[in-house]
């Protein structure tokens, strides 16, 4: 060989490493920004509690309901929002906003904001060009500091750190300037759906910024007092700068400033490190995850990390739509849980009140009735340390709080939608073969919350529950119907842990429970049907209200038609009461070729898996997952079908993409269908799993039917198989037509 | 002797000590709680930084200029505060409010307020009965700590912590339980006069219980939001309780509580500690200064040390009702300025937003346009180290802010009335022989202040002054010829200074200077008359205009009779002008016969003094001080002029009743009348003068006329003796008729 050719080998190698696509470079995180998809296109690393987010809803958030800092139709920016909920249905967070401005002062955002141009987006990047302003800013993270980077012209310029504007609907804030290149500071905030403002909480932070302000401040907007000191008082109501203040100031409408005249063109960074427990942590979390890096280097570390997590599956074949979609809806789902815990490990329990300190990693953001569905078993397969570590920080829930967390938030309990969904992600990861948690703890907890009569704030109506077997339109409870199936799931689930776990009397009890919605069977109708207290059937009953997020009697965000199948841990009893088969069948397809179906939203996101069930009908489940998917996930700001629900609804398109689908939660079963790619490679954690690699292939046209399934060259009798041989298999072979 | 007799003698010395009055005892901290003396009955220390005064004004403070916590006439009673204002003629501070209440936890003032009987007040006490809770209120305090006891009845119970409600105009506090004994915080105050709202600055607290609580909270009331958002919101405009909530919460209307249950009678001591520089050092402040004390303990050492101040002077003769009024006056020249520093030495510099540290007192609340008349040239005399650490700390602002003060308060300039008064403090305290401060310094921080031009804050109109010797009533200065006296008495100080220090050609120009009031000088109404800039008098004119606080052109808080004897430097001067003794002693007759003397303010204070200079005429002088003692002075809540401003008019009352007075300041000499009492005896710092005594003796009548003057047995010319020379003496001796 001679020396050239060497050189050109090398050149080669580089060239095609350099221009090779990575999975993190197919993910595009404007994919759920329209559409009430509530993601946002700012940078985080991967389960960070920092996020840096565009912020563009200053007109729209107080006309409505709006839950996202970001809305991609929208043009007015005020600013870069540090810490971000993503996919969820509620405001909360969105504070702690920066925003370079060039000229004079100003500190109103209705007249500092701006259109923008040239946004891109990345994994851990966003960049966009402020049109009022002329400055780039550059936008990138680590775990728990936010960095940003704009890049001013040459003159007056300045960089607002506004705590007063916010997603949020708590308000106050306290904000000291430390030096001409620190500010420190808290925001509340909380009350996520309207709920539970007593419980707001402070969100803390050190802002530090690369080159020393030439001049700083801060200014705060008073209340307007309409009594007879107003006419003495020369600020009331209208915002007072404070030039050259470093003391403390507190109130509702206040923020700080760095002012900069710059001679050329200048690039500054600003790092703002977060922490839910005080300003120290915030600071040393700045530092230990940012000193010494650059903007340039915090990027790379973040773009690395996401490339890491995104690697533990491969995709080959599909299209580059395919592809993005795919590994955009990976990263969403590694946005939430995110990390609660500061770098020393501290964080706030939940109820205490106390500062926790943890080794490992305490997850928050636990929006439980969606993710127990799909999100969970779906972190256990490819992620089970995080799964794991998620489950660790619900069980310290437990300890701290009293209960397992229903939707918890930031170490509160937002006690968001219904049923009792921890109990399914617990009993579910541990039938998944992931044990590294105290699950005797874990099943007395589960216990507690599914037989407490009384006080239960789990469970509400819960002794009529267990009386009864259902939940009536006048015991008090929501959605009475939608509850009952949700509480039978989990009591499902807590009889499938006893019976692994040797409790036979509990398994017996749980799953006779889990059956008490045959209860509310109408077989008239053969619909599911809300009760009244005395046993009688509700009327009038229209099994068609409460589509769209309708209110109605009997159901929470859905109609009966919707809440029909939802039993997945007992599809076989329900469709002997529906008459069988051909009759489970035949309500399947008037649910979706009659609008009924719902694909925004998780009560039924598993009903087009469940012609499986159906010796015969298999592919009409091949089909209209492969229609879903065309029809609601597309690589567009609309590409998700609605509320990404913490991840939920990517959870639902990685899996179909993949071919499998954990149709029962706590039934550790996948059942299959067509891949989208040629080939997945699931790259498994082999401290939990026995083999490094899970290959999924599809042979024949995507659009064909499935002719056989083999493992590990096997054939699979019918189109389910558990989840462990699932993983200690090598290759699972999906043949189309 | 015998046994009996020793035993009998003891007995009486016992009974004697014990029911013997002691000057503590005459202290009756009402006067001045009406007719807007704007002191309070609260429990301070001398000096305090911390005080607790009862706060009655929530009702009516709204309505008006209120600048007081407390009025004797009000009655419906919102709590106790814990830093407040003596004095003053602004509404602030007034903050930090505790309240017990009984019952249903309540924390709107308006609801949980009420009646009070039994009220006792006297140096460093005060207690209440609160008629709706049957709970007896007892205040007390040390420097830095305000320390309250609860004696509660049988039952529910709670003592409020109220962070909304105030007397300043500043709104914004935190506070965060910390555990069922504990509670901190701050509270935004500022904006005196509602000025300079810009430099609200926090004030820090920590508060201790001495019984756990059985159950505590907190509480917010969030503003109300009209927008559609405002449905959605559970606690929009309405307070919202947090039970058990222990992070930090933030607002204009928040605060925190602690409930009990007692089965039986019980009390409660609650010690808050306060700093203006951080939660550690109210912690620090309130440990040091009351750690293992209980109330009956700091109580005792705090009327220990009221005594020992007091007792400077000794009085025999007068009536209980003169000493009363003698020794209220005394203690309320002691309340400010006050103790700014923390235990440990740290202070909040004034404006460079650092951190400062001081090894003697830093002092704070300089209302000096009142106080440089006759306030500090008392202090100087009977307190001088505490006058030389007020110089130093007027010195440590200086060095801090470039300028020396006006009206500083916490370390805020409040810019409040006109002038230049500091350099007539410096230079009077020099000049009386305190010199433990670095005088050249000093000396040129007065020339800073008295001679730049441009951009001056602390002498609007400077350059006209200096160009034309007068500010005109189109020169932009406030109140010209007001404006003008007063920098003729900077001046005048300075020329003093200058002199004493050798600074020959400096004692000219500004001794010059000085007289530059004579331009203003209305020869045909022998009044001095504002001027317009190109030297033509101000018409029409109407010299009787100003009287009541009314605002007129030319002058400040007074009319032109009110300013026509205030060159105090220059009476011999003014008399020549006003065509000899004659012309004014008729005037000085007019002003007093004539309704045109305000003993409420401090431009004509010295006035009744000044027959003194008109030989023969002396017995004016004597004849109004007493008469004006028994008009305004008297031991009544509204036994105060106006104002107290500060000690202003105590310090007038307690010179007059000794027989002395600093006619003239940065002139070092008294002028003498009839003292009050038989004798009054001086216990003088031997550190800074040579004696330990000096007796002032009257013999005759009061209301006599004085006959002779002898300082130690020889008779003096004349009604004039220098400070030098009268403490450098032991008896000062005047004989009435």
């Amino acid at each position: 060989m001679s020396i050239k050719f060497k050189i050109l080998s090398i050149v080669l190698v580089v060239v095609s490493f350099a221009f090779g696509q990575q999975p993190v470079d197919y993910v595009n995180p404007f994919i759920g920004t329209s559409n009430f998809g509530a993601t946002n296109p700012g940078a985080i690393a991967p389960r960070g509690m920092a996020s840096v987010s565009p912020f563009n809803v200053a007109v729209q958030k107080d006309a409505g309901w709006l839950s996202n800092p970001y809305v991609k139709q929208y043009n007015f920016l005020t600013g870069f929002t540090h810490v971000n909920l993503s996919g969820v249905g509620c405001p909360d967070l969105g504070v702690i906003l920066t925003m370079p401005t060039t000229g004079d002062l100003k500190t109103n955002h209705m007249q500092y904001g701006t259109t923008y141009t040239d946004e891109v987006s990345k994994a851990g990047y966003y960049s966009v060009n402020l049109s009022k302003y002329n400055i780039k800013t550059e936008l990138t993270a680590t775990t728990r500091v936010g960095v940003s980077r704009y890049t001013f012209p040459a003159g007056e310029s300045n960089i607002l750190l506004n705590l007063g504007l916010g997603l949020t609907n708590e308000q106050g804030a306290t904000v000291k300037v430390v030096s001409n290149t620190e500010i420190e500071g808290m925001r509340t905030v909380g009350s996520f759906c309207y709920n539970s403002p007593e419980q707001a909480y402070p969100v803390y932070f050190v802002a530090k910024f690369s080159s020393p302000a030439d001049e700083f401040g801060a200014w705060k907007k008073p209340y307007k007092y309409n009594g007879v000191e107003a006419q003495w008082m020369g600020y009331n109501g209208k915002t007072r700068l404070m030039k050259g203040f470093t003391r403390e100031v507190v109130g509702d409408s206040i923020g700080a400033y760095m002012r900069y005249n710059f001679k050329k063109k200048t690039t500054v960074e600003v790092k703002i490190g977060v922490s839910y427990v005080s300003i120290e942590n915030a600071r040393e979390n700045l530092e230990k995850e940012t000193a010494n890096k650059n903007f340039d280097d915090v990027y790379a570390t973040t773009k690395t990390a996401w490339n890491k997590t995104l690697s533990t599956v491969e995709v080959k074949g599909g299209s580059a739509d395919d592809k993005t979609i795919f590994y955009t809806a990976l990263y969403h789902t590694q946005i939430h849980p995110n990390t609660l815990n500061d770098y020393n490990g501290d964080y706030p329990e939940i109820a205490t009140g106390k500062i926790g300190n943890t080794k490992g990693t305490r997850y928050t953001v636990f929006s439980l009735w969606d993710t127990y569905r799909n999100y969970h078993p779906l972190m256990s397969t490819l992620y089970p340390e995080q799964q794991s570590n998620m489950v660790n920080s619900m069980l310290s829930m437990y300890k701290e709080n009293g209960w397992l967390p229903k939707w918890e938030l930031n170490s509160t309990e937002t006690f968001t939608m219904v049923g009792d969904p921890a109990p399914v992600v617990i009993a579910d990861t541990y039938l998944r073969g992931i044990r590294d948690f105290n699950v005797e703890e874990a099943y007395a907890a589960m216990v507690k919350g599914a037989t407490e009569l009384d006080n239960n704030p789990l469970r509400p109506g819960n002794k009529e529950y267990w009386k009864n077997g259902y939940l009536s339109v006048n015991g008090g409870a929501e959605g009475p119907v939608s509850t009952t199936e949700e509480y039978n799931i989990a009591d499902f689930a807590i009889s499938q842990l006893a019976k692994e776990l040797g409790k036979k009397a509990d398994y017996k009890k749980f799953y006779n429970q889990s059956l008490s919605y045959k209860k509310l069977f109408d077989s008239k109708l053969k619909l599911l049907r809300p009760k009244n207290s005395d046993g009688s059937w509700y009327t009038p009953f229209d099994p068609y209200k409460g589509a769209n997020f309708e209110k109605n009697v009997g159901y929470i965000e859905g109609n009966a038609w919707q809440y029909a199948f939802m039993v997945p841990h007992d599809i076989k009893g329900l469709m002997k009461l529906m008459g069988g088969k051909k009759q489970f069948v035949s309500h399947l397809d008037y649910i979706f070729d009659n609008n009924q179906f719902d694909m925004a939203n998780e009560p039924d996101i598993a009903y087009p898996f469940l012609y499986n069930y159906s010796k015969g009908d298999e592919w009409k489940t091949q089909k209209r997952v492969q229609q879903l998917i065309n029809t609601y996930f597309t690589n567009t700001p609309s590409g998700l079908p609605g509320n990404d629900d913490t991840g939920t609804m990517s959870a639902w398109v990685v899996y179909a993409m993949m071919g499998i689908y954990p149709v029962s939660p706590a039934t550790p079963v996948y059942t299959i269908t067509t891949p989208r790619f040629s080939s997945v490679t699931i790259h498994l954690n082999t401290t939990y799993y026995k083999n490094k690699t899970l290959i999924i292939k599809r042979t024949g046209n995507v659009n064909g039917k499935i002719n056989s399934i083999r493992l590990d060259n096997k054939d699979l009798k019918g189109y389910f198989v558990s989840h462990k041989n699932l993983l200690n298999g090598t290759v699972l072979e999906v043949r189309l037509e």
